[in-house]
């Protein structure tokens, strides 16, 4: 299809062209037309920032749009709108802070950069009237910060949990169904590209922990942050942890958990392992797929499910997301994250859940009472008990009621002093049915 | 919290006041301050419009709020947007018109006019330039239009596959899971409330076939109505389907399906029956709940799960749409649709999908020959075939390989005209794996 002459060009300046900005810039001329069509808007790569100029990316380019300087590409009056896909805090930062004081919306898909510093952004955005948006920033390709930020503005949201890190699903989805180890199904990833060389980001819950920072903020309207979100990752699950969980209906997933207090109004932020009972929908998330699990008040249940990360699946939501800014720009229009409450964060200490307790314990008489007056003095209610296997390999798998996270704690510090307990083997929290 | 003196009020009028009116007026009462902080705007329901004064409702309104002038309500100049939950296509269209030409935004729930008469409803909120929303006419309280319209704009969006009706979904879930018979789970749903009196609509994939329609219209951007929708219920499926798929690795669920055929541009739209892979997400999907499974080229694929129907998740999508308008209200700005082409319907014989054949036949020799002929005879291949019992109870199941609709009917009248072939009891479509 020619070129409309009654439709308006609109000129995108790039940073970054790497694994998501190679696959947004063949995306946008392939779906050019269509977008014409719809929205009488032509979106234009004009300016690519890059690091390597002469990098193959499998892309060719016109004259002057490769760049390696990226502050020239925010300056540029010929730019309309900045996409920036460089990713960590500096030069992003400055970069699109420029962007927005020269009045020029910015589509970002930098988690890092959003659970840092995202109230600055948002409220540089807010102050300039422009849009700044971030749909590629959480769970990849998946629409959740738009119906999260529109959809469910007036939802009372009180909790949001998600598989929102593909290589951890992976290592866990491995381990659950071809009973690996750790070890031999974190190599595998990192055979297969999921995981990096250095996984730590992945299985230590940082990166998980950046998106659930970004989840809450939005969700509840509070100013959240990566450092708020207390940690816990998976390379302390064994294969026999997972096969006493598969024993008991559950399956192991990494979750990011946001939930706010409703009568205190406080927020408490998480990553963990935890036992997702297999009739609960997030069970059914394999591979290296994500979901994100909301509850509200009035909706009930909600999931998005889909890819959260790669190259075409990412640029899918910045196109989305260029698509809006493009028509908000059109328009003299842009859309508002509306204003952010201090968020009063409820220490991990003080959350609940139910949790799993694996103990390798001498065969003698008198060691379940040992055991469970450990959890009796500490206040832990005990909903269900059994021993698995005898003599010298006897372990005791306990599940409880819900409980007070220090109660747990202090209860597992009290076993631990305990001669009959050899080894707390398993710890791990469990989801409600 | 008090009324902020700089916050605005957006009076809303409420025409209908049942399931959702009733539930999304306290709704709005409940959540009016925290939209309030996060907005600046104060929503207040102003004016009710009910066919019956005296019913009792559970809620208190004001003088003069509730009256039975539906058209006094979209007239009134204190009323800045109008929420259509009457349902039905006159009076509500005149209505709705009423309200755009007046440059009121509407906020509706309203499937049945939306697949009837939607594409007039569009292009007169795009003349008046207001909005029109209507995120609780499909799937309820599952942020599913927004998406569509909004994130996955610039995708290219192949298939759209949906349980889109939770009363088909709990009839099939109880045969599924009980063994019952389709009469027996029926008069379960109808005793719970989930299923009318007069099942019809909900059944034989009405309801659905509107919902696809809407769907197929907002994905693919095209003007796509109810009629243009290929009907099958789940009235003729029997315990013995059921028991087939599931030994097969199958669930059967009720479908809407909305594909584009990337070459033709056409569109197909169809309600049917068919067996899905037990590890596909959709297959998860239990009771009333419903999903939206979308397949993109650059997204992959994506799925959406929630309460598909209920006063307060549906009061909860109206609420986003409503809060959605007023700041776009308060902006002077609006969303819009886009444009939409003349859609080219793909006629269901020119579809095409894997189905499952099960016939009772005779039990002598050259049965398998004479029955596989029929297949060969009109071009089907046949992926997987196999003998359930023996003697007079003999039945061949087949599961073809992709065909074409036309091919696998005029297999089927091939194979009735056989005399070992009995009974064909089984004719289901196979969603591929």
């Amino acid at each position: 299809m020619a070129n409309d002459t009654n439709s308006r060009i609109i000129r995108v300046g790039l940073l970054g062209c790497g694994n998501v900005g190679g696959a947004l810039v063949p995306l946008i001329e392939q779906q050019a037309d269509v977008i014409e069509a719809r929205t009488g808007l032509r979106l234009e790569v004009v300016r690519v920032a890059v690091r390597n100029m002469s990098r193959d990316r499998g892309l060719t380019f016109g004259d002057d749009v490769l760049t390696r300087d990226a502050y020239a590409v925010v300056a540029d009056p010929d730019i309309d709108i900045v996409v920036e896909v460089i990713g960590g805090i500096e030069p992003a930062r400055e970069l699109i802070m420029t962007a927005l004081a020269a009045g020029k919306p910015v589509i970002t898909g930098n988690k890092e950069l959003l659970a840092n510093v995202g109230a600055e952004l948002f409220a540089a955005a807010d102050t300039n009237g422009v849009d700044l948006l971030f749909e590629a920033a959480v769970a990849g390709g998946i629409p959740l910060i738009r119906p999260l930020r529109e959809s469910l503005r007036g939802e009372p949201i009180t909790r949001v949990v998600g598989i929102l890190n593909g290589t951890t699903n992976f290592i866990l989805t491995k381990m659950s169904e071809e009973g690996a180890e750790y070890g031999e199904a974190l190599a595998e990833a990192q055979e297969l590209g999921y995981a990096e060389r250095d996984p730590t980001a992945d299985v230590e819950g940082y990166d998980a922990g950046a998106k659930v920072a970004i989840i809450a903020s939005i969700a509840f309207g509070a100013r959240v942050v990566a450092g708020d979100v207390y940690h816990e990752g998976i390379s302390g699950i064994t294969a026999a942890d997972i096969a006493v969980a598969k024993r008991l209906g559950y399956v192991v997933k990494l979750l990011g958990i946001a939930e706010r207090d409703v009568a205190s109004g406080e927020v408490a932020v998480r990553v963990h392992p935890a036992m997702v009972p297999l009739h609960h929908p997030l069970a059914s998330v394999r591979e290296s797929y994500n979901a994100v699990f909301v509850e509200g008040d009035a909706v009930g249940q909600l999931m998005f499910y889909g890819r959260g990360a790669g190259g075409a699946p990412t640029a899918s939501a910045v196109l989305g997301d260029l698509i809006d800014a493009a028509v908000n720009l059109s328009k003299g229009a842009h859309g508002s994250l509306g204003s952010f409450a201090k968020a009063v964060i409820r220490p991990i200490d003080e959350t609940s859940s139910e949790y799993l307790l694996s103990l390798e314990v001498a065969d003698q008489p008198g060691v379940l009472h040992a055991v469970t007056g450990a959890f009796a003095a500490n206040g832990v209610s005990i909903r269900a008990a059994e021993q698995e296997g005898i003599g010298p390999d006897a372990r005791l798998v306990f599940i409880t009621h819900l409980a007070r996270e220090a109660d747990v704690q202090a209860t597992v510090r009290a076993l631990r002093e305990l001669d009959v307990v050899r080894h707390i083997g398993g710890f791990i929290r469990v989801i409600g049915s």
